[in-house]
């Protein structure tokens, strides 16, 4: 088996949803050498987040941000955990309802994405900053 | 390491949940190769996606469909990407609640699912028509 | 590679999201004997699921729930599936929004998650009983 992982930070993303699919291949050329296996993308932190998604018209990924904006709302009545301000608690969520990871199969020394696939940094904090990112390519 | 990995494509599915767990089995064979490992299952749409419920009442498909057209609805006011019908922008959205792959672990070259757990097809474009899985298993 | 497998069996806990990260680390020793790899946790059923998130307040916790009870109600007038309980269909739902396992990059024998990051069991009945899961790293 041949496995190859690399840890990259990005750089600060606005709020919202954001195509980060060449950002990974260009940190994994190794995946060139994998002729059939998986590739993960991991995220360390709690308030962004990944996920696959359209990758050619830029109205669906706003449109993303609206929907999660209104289906996991700011200073719901309920939320206790509020001291690190009104978009924290919703990012938490909002992160769990999407996933940590993505795993991607790879065939031919590439991803195996369909064609209108891509993927996605779903930040969910105004402010939140570089985030740091695993991947991990693995296979034969 | 052993791995395999096929790709098919699934016939059309009318907009819903769909167990598909028997043609995922029917399409590697393999697996029983396997002792221990993990089998992946992976959709190359963003409009379809795969999760893993409940598999003896279709009842509870009929609710996740219900549930979210509700929670996802058709026509929100601030949809900007709809010149691909009403049903477009919610499969979008509902496929990253959901997700574009399983992970199941493989024991004793079979699938280690619970009793009561399958893995569904989610179509939910009206028309969606045929879609593609990749199918990678691997472990020793 | 290095594959290691174990099947354990969690007690029971109440109806809310649960971290359980020292109880995974605890029941794979294995890990530290692999450099490079993947751990999944996979949980065997229906009702309950597993996320990752914030690993520090305790309130994130509390409002994860009373989130999810808002997004996906009991007692929905749509529901079908209804001779289990009230808490039932919900928890079907909620377990798809969340996920039936989590997958993590081990780096130097160690899991590679942020440091605010931790494992939920995601337990959605009121009385889910013992939850099986099935852990398995992998690398070299």
């Amino acid at each position: 088996m041949k496995i190859f992982q690399k840890e990259i930070a990005l750089k600060p993303h606005k709020r919202g949803f954001h195509l980060i699919t060449d950002l990974i291949l260009e940190a994994i050329p190794e995946l060139s050498q994998i002729n059939v296996g998986q590739l993960q993308v991991f995220i360390k932190h709690t308030s962004a987040s990944l996920t696959i998604n359209e990758n050619a018209d830029s109205t669906v990924r706003l449109d993303f941000e609206s929907h999660f904006n209104k289906m996991v709302p700011e200073n719901a009545p309920y939320y206790k955990h509020t001291y690190e301000g009104p978009d924290d608690m919703p990012a938490h969520i909002k992160a769990s309802l999407l996933s940590s990871s993505v795993e991607i199969p790879i065939t031919k020394g590439q991803l195996n994405l369909g064609i209108w696939q891509g993927v996605y940094l779903c930040e969910h904090r105004d402010y939140g900053g570089s985030r740091a990112i695993v991947i991990t390519a693995f296979g034969v």
